[in-house]
């Protein structure tokens, strides 16, 4: 089975215009906004059994979705605008769709982002976010800036959702205690970094949204910018519940390739 | 069971800037493009055995997942440019990809729209398309212009889509000819009106994609401009084939509400 990556190289990756960043970053780059603004735009889909499960409540998929998306304009140094909402769902329960909506309005008026269209069909439930927003132009964070000699920085701690998701599937058989509920949370609700990837926009050389896990996510990093990186495992942020089981290998693999 | 139209009013919709355009026409109007430009998006989810069946072929899927977007755009009057597409398979089949590719950008080359971005999962085979363009303010057709008095035209035939659907179900008990076969390409391929859309822009006081069939997309029109119309069916465009059957209870439905 060929790999996200290079199906969409082999099929889907084609030249495109010296002003336009395309396929390959977290987002597209556009030069259709006014003046000095650029266009950023993304999109994710969440597909049901593969990136949540049956027992993900409606209103943290509506958060997620949109959540996924911020993160990626975030990545660019973006300021989010507008989003469209495509929901594929086997039948319109009103209940479930108005839980779904809260989770989604409740993150889209955090960051007044504008919901402009979209579509609902029927059919097994998926959901595909478009978001777009703005960024001035020579201030957007791409994967290939990092430059020798820069530091690493990731916003708050790794591994929290791949522990998350253990927590979710195999709470019975897993060593770590009940209180670790808790790490469902960056599974469900990941917070974007909104702010942050605008405050570090023009200052940071270099960004990616961690989505795939640390040691895979840096590593597009390294291999687009061309240059290598050490990383003290012991220097990486984690939860506090974690830092004393960091050298189990389990806990260590979901710190380092573990998503977001 | 809420119908689209119900379901995103009443979860989804709320309102937007005076400056946008958003749910509730073919696509979207940001205020966000170069100088008297404006960007119109517009996103379309097709659903294996909702939108096309299994026997659909990978080229034909891949040519209308785009098709139908720029038919959206068609109706707003705007040029394509970028496209973004997600696009979710069970298994990573490399011939079908291929081909999938194929249908695509052979379309896409047509009307030189470059794709920047999208996203591949796995699951339930399911394709979003994305498609941006620009129209120049003041020139884009919508659906809530149409005046008294006005003519109503339409590009080509209608019902031939659903006449396509029902010879490819059906084709053992219809009453049709063989020669029919001819009408699967127009559900399977259908035409954007890429070149009359901005052709008619500034001309036709309004538009809209026929997807639902002319009797229900008309009515879309109506209900927004505050007009009727009478139209008169025997006047309606149609293929020769079918002109002979327009009186059959049957051919009557798939002109009048059959899609596209």
């Amino acid at each position: 089975m060929l790999t996200e990556f290079r199906i969409i190289e082999k099929y889907f990756k084609r030249p495109v215009p010296n002003d336009v960043v395309g396929i390959g970053d977290d987002g597209a780059i556009l030069p259709i906004a006014n003046g000095e603004e650029r266009l950023v735009i993304t999109t994710d889909t969440l597909v049901e059994d593969v990136h949540f499960s049956k027992k993900t409540s409606p209103t943290n998929l509506g958060h997620k979705a949109l959540a996924v998306n911020l993160s990626d304009l975030a990545a660019m140094g973006a300021r989010p605008q507008y989003t469209l909402l495509s929901i594929t769902i086997p039948t319109a329960n009103q209940n479930w769709l108005k839980q779904f909506a809260d989770g989604f309005w409740n993150l889209a008026d955090k960051h007044s982002v504008c919901l402009i269209g979209g579509d609902t069909t029927r059919g097994p439930l998926s959901i595909t976010v478009t978001a777009i927003g703005q960024v001035t132009n020579g201030l957007f964070l791409k994967r290939n800036g990092a430059k020798a000699g820069d530091d690493v920085w990731v916003s708050g701690t790794v591994g929290g959702a791949a522990v998350g998701l253990l927590y979710k599937e195999h709470r019975d058989t897993f060593f770590c205690s009940n209180t670790w509920s808790r790490f469902e949370q960056f599974l469900d609700t990941p917070t974007p970094r909104v702010d942050l990837g605008q405050a570090i926009s023009g200052i940071a050389t270099s960004a990616i949204d961690v989505s795939d896990g640390l040691s895979q996510d840096i590593d597009h990093v390294l291999r687009l910018s061309d240059v290598g990186a050490d990383i003290e495992y012991f220097q990486i942020p984690c939860e506090t519940e974690l830092k004393r089981f960091r050298n189990e290998t389990k806990i260590r693999n979901l710190m380092l390739s573990g998503g977001g």
